[in-house]
């Protein structure tokens, strides 16, 4: 899954903070964190002092008369994991945690994160800080109309701000004589100065053609076919996130942590194609592969990344209508293009586009998934052998996964930070082990494995729970009662067109039967060789409709505060599904291909549909995944993945014994309550 | 369930229109409907001349300098169903169909309905009218573009409007030099004259202490503490809707058909109560039972119904904030507020306590299921008898389980009218029989009653769908299938807050299997002798979150175009759940208690959990109806329930002979798949 920034929607986060297993704040006093109610206060050894830093940036704010600044930690483009040189709050409150907002005002700094970083925030921040213990833009809104005075203005880089998240505060302040100025010199950047990370400079590259669903003139010319076909007849489509021109192109770079993008953005038209972008990043057989010597229409002309504001407005001070998805413009393009010449939809149609995957990139796709089982298996092979011998602990065991994984063809790294969790750990939302902090695994607990990779044909990204040991009667219940929600997910037919949100539940409903649940969502959609997290495929809210050829993540988990957690995640390939009455049904094709932990598995609570589907995934996992540890010579795992992979026996029928059993039986034919 | 305007969310007219039983396109032509394409036109009988009404209607138009005027089907309290005097665009078209829209310009008349609707509009109309076969307000917006002029000004009665349609009519026509002008006379009325019905001026009337869950003090009193914790302080709640006024000061009327409503507005803030309403309906006795001879805060002070609008102008000039439930709000109140002193929500604070029944009203609306009961039973039960005898239509069925109910104690007429369909009719959405055109009941083909009751203590809605001969093999499995989807979604167990279109898929999955499916909602919200649809309770995506108290339908269906219609509708109680674990879990118990027909239930298809499921919902019907048929001496219908409740007995395993049972069973305790 990777914690990270999922929760781009709000209700995720909400669900963490209510449900899940976070300290509770009794617990927290227990940390090494601040203290700045004694004189003088006390500040841990992890506090940052930034004095210096909010003096220099109440300087640039006075200059420009602004009483209030908002910072959030974002980039350009919306991303889900952002470069060092965007961690611009992080750098000016200490706070390094993935969410959360701060606001500077002349006398008052301040940070808004979720219950995830509360004791994060009070060991990095220095007593300049206070710490607010909400999300979302309301209480920040109300906490700046009581800090500034009337007729104040409050300051932002648009180009941090999305649409909607400028139209949220907009709408706070509005009424209250407070006003919105949005200021494209960002100031935190004129205080950090050349202690700022510098931006990326690496190459830029294209994918070779065998990773490629279809060439980049094919996908051009499919977008532009859109544009005909819209009833707004837009002249052009505005690409603002990474992995929108990542994927229209082919190309790739490594500007973002785990995710192969590059800083860019794209201005399609039916004459010609616009890439900004720092052009001494691309060499000369990308700048041939990409025809940018010429001006016709399947010519790539490349301009400067930092030139994208001014070329927007240029072309939209013409007769033109700009077709933009709104989840990822910012602010800061938005507002230079005249209103009516805004052709808005929730999503550009290259982010929908993208989420279909083709029948060659599904291949793609399926293929790395055998890799990655094996690089798995072998991990899960070893932990049975060594574990045990009590020297392995979760972060060595991180770094051995991702070596294997580093060992299979056309790997790239990992595809987000491995959660490698032992015993109480595991029901932590956000947790990854370090060098210095980190538990031993043991026969003694249970283990939560959630890891990905890139490879230049696909990204994977699986979670598997594993107990050596004898696990408690609750925790077998809870992991089989984890697995039926997978399953019952998994095997469901729905009609074409059906939302995520409306099927989600069934992932749920064999905890809910007992009065379990998880607080998170229960999948998102993954790239080829792009995000581990690609929207808007998934199960969430405001996710659109599932359709053949999308893949997705199915996850639920369950969480024991203080003692364990539960996550059984994989990918699958939205499939048609064969009915017996004609329609256009859907199902899923599962493609990761890990066992689960029999150790684990109470087959007595398994319906027997659901015991025929996992006997069923078990035997594809041996046929796919067997012969490829055959061919390596992985003779150990080889048995391992076989003994694991045997078929289960079903449950006896509830409360019967042998007797009543032959008893029925010979009744069966009259009548017969199974 | 009743079809007439369950379709206030669009997505449930979009699925009927696309997935539904309606006739096809070849079929209309089969019906005697208009043909505007000879010379001079042909008109069935059924078509209304409307020439010398547009013509007066285009003078008001004149007058005023309007181009085009739209005519909604709607009341100043956005009712689902209308009274007569409302009925503007019926009268003015012609069509008499529950949905649809007309616009009338200075050459051109149009209606724009749903499929449903198509034939009839054919076979009402003249040809001085456009039909447009699209919903929603967009088409309508883009043909008054291409009708009217620039600068062309577009007229509208506020009243008839919702806040959302005027915005969307709003939003369309911005930024194309046609503006929106709201004219509080309206237009259709001038014409209309002394034709027009009379406004309804029967008594309204207190309902006796034992049939309400509480005083109108003591819901006034709640009311006013949710004002006070309000972050916003609003000064005073306005309400909009019927019911909300009917519910607070538990009054009933009947100027609404099968809603006992009447028509009124409430303003209610700290220091006093504002009832908008024609004071001469107020006998003495209510006007006591109102405190309405003083001014305090607990003395509700009567005031004209046709001032409402002046009052919240003047109300709204000082400083003061209203509450309001956007969904039932009109733009003509809307528009007299400034906007700084509006605290929207979606639905007023009288809205969402109505949802949720106190115990006492539990108790009545149990107690009213339990009579309900008898009725259709009493019905059911009579038609085992009558069918067989050929003496059995539609239409004389109606009437029969009509009677039936105005027989039980508190009955006050049906909730709806009544569906009742045989074979290829139960297909159709909206069918309902009448005297002249209906179709008589075999033993040959299903027949489906859908149908509910007025009681004082309670509504009801039920529908059942029985077969007296041999079904067959496919419409046994679509009924068990259905039937199956209405005990999963039942008992299921889900946590508190969940939303009902998150589960609603539990009520599809059984027909999803084998690639079926409905096209319509799963349930709606009911009330205490109150509307049959009371939302926003139901599992529809604007639907509030499911809390213990609240009551809804839950009713999957399958339509056979053509041939036959499945639906088993009941209504249900959110209650709390034991759960093997603590936790706050919800579940549904059924209080409507007819059972379903076992002639058409396929026992193998069920799981071991719904076959329990059902046995006892059957023995809980015997045990509560039971008694009370033998209370009234109905002995053959004690016989009949007691039949038909007996307990069904269980599948054998699927392609198990019983020899080879007998040696499975043998080695059960080794291993055994059931």
């Amino acid at each position: 899954m990777a914690w990270a920034r999922w929760g781009r929607c709000p209700w995720l986060i909400l669900l963490c903070v209510c449900a899940w297993g976070h300290p509770k704040p009794e617990e927290l006093g227990r940390e090494d964190v601040r203290d700045c109610s004694t004189s003088p206060p006390y500040l841990p050894v992890t506090a940052v002092n930034t004095t210096a830093r909010l003096t220099a940036l109440r300087q640039q704010m006075q200059t420009r008369n602004i009483s209030a600044y908002i910072i959030p930690e974002a980039d350009a483009h919306m991303s889900e994991y952002i470069g060092d040189s965007d961690k611009r709050r992080a750098w000016m409150s200490g706070f390094t945690g993935s969410a959360g907002t701060a606001v500077v005002t002349m006398g008052k700094a301040a940070l808004w994160t979720d219950s995830r970083y509360w004791t994060q925030a009070e060991r990095q921040m220095d007593c300049n800080w206070e710490l607010h213990k909400e999300v979302g833009t309301s209480p920040i809104a109300t906490w700046i109309l009581d800090e500034i005075p009337a007729g104040g203005l409050v300051g932002f880089d648009p180009f941090l701000f999305s649409i909607g998240s400028w139209e949220s505060y907009n709408v706070a302040l509005q009424g209250f004589d407070r006003r919105l100025v949005s200021i494209t010199t960002n100031l935190v950047d004129q205080v950090w100065g050349s202690e700022r990370p510098p931006v990326p400079s690496e190459p830029i590259y294209a994918l070779q053609q065998e990773f490629t669903g279809s060439s980049w003139q094919d996908k051009v010319a499919n977008i532009r076919t859109q544009m005909k076909n819209h009833r707004k007849n837009p002249t052009a489509v505005l690409l603002s996130a990474l992995d929108e021109t990542a994927w229209l192109f082919n190309l790739r770079g490594k500007d973002i942590p785990y995710n192969p993008f590059f800083y860019s953005y794209t201005l399609l038209t039916q004459k010609d194609i616009r890439l900004f972008v720092n052009k001494s990043r691309l060499n000369p057989e990308t700048l041939q592969y990409l025809n940018s010597s010429c001006k016709e229409a399947m010519c790539v002309q490349i301009e400067e990344y930092s030139q994208v504001r001014n070329a927007i407005q240029a072309y939209t001070s013409e007769d033109v209508r700009v077709w933009i998805g709104t989840s990822y413009t910012t602010y800061g393009l938005y507002e230079v293009i005249p209103r009516e010449k805004v052709v808005p939809d929730t999503y550009s149609p290259v982010m929908i586009n993208k989420a279909v995957k083709n029948s060659k990139e599904q291949d793609l796709l399926r293929a790395t998934h055998v890799r990655d089982a094996v690089a798995v298996i072998r991990y899960l092979s070893w932990l049975e052998q060594n574990v045990p011998k009590g020297t392995v602990n979760e972060f060595s065991g991180a770094e051995l996964v991702e070596k294997f994984r580093g060992e299979e063809s056309f790997s790239s790294g990992p595809s987000f930070e491995t959660i490698s969790a032992s015993g109480l750990n595991a029901a932590l939302a956000h947790y990854s082990p370090t060098k210095e902090q980190n538990r031993k695994l043991s026969t003694g607990e249970m283990y939560l494995l959630d890891s990905g990779g890139q490879y230049w044909d696909g990204t994977t990204d699986i979670t598997r729970t594993v107990h050596w040991g004898t696990p408690s009667a609750f925790q077998k219940e809870a992991y089989t009662r984890v697995l039926m929600g997978n399953i019952d997910l998994s095997r469901l037919i729905f009609p074409a067109s059906t939302s995520g949100r409306m099927v989600e539940a069934f992932a749920r409903r064999a905890l809910w039967d007992v009065g379990l649940n998880y607080g998170h969502g229960t999948g998102h959609g993954i790239g080829n060789f792009l995000g581990v997290h690609e929207w808007p495929v998934g199960f969430q809210s405001d996710n659109i409709a599932m359709t053949k050829g999308m893949f997705t993540s199915i996850e639920p988990g369950y969480y024991q505060d203080g003692e364990f957690g539960i996550r059984l995640e994989d990918v699958a390939l939205v499939v048609e599904a064969k009915t017996k009455y004609p329609g256009t049904y859907l199902t899923f094709e599962v493609v990761s291909l890990v066992p689960y932990d029999r150790n684990l598995i109470e087959v007595s609570l398994l319906s027997p549909e659901q015991l025929q589907y996992l006997n069923d995934y078990h035997q594809t996992i041996w046929k796919k995944v067997g012969p490829e540890l055959q061919r390596r010579q992985l003779q150990k795992e080889f048995e391992w993945l076989q003994k694991q992979t045997e078929p289960l026996s079903g449950r006896a029928p509830r409360t019967a014994s042998l007797t009543s059993l032959v008893a029925i039986s010979s009744l069966a034919f009259l009548s017969w309550n199974v």
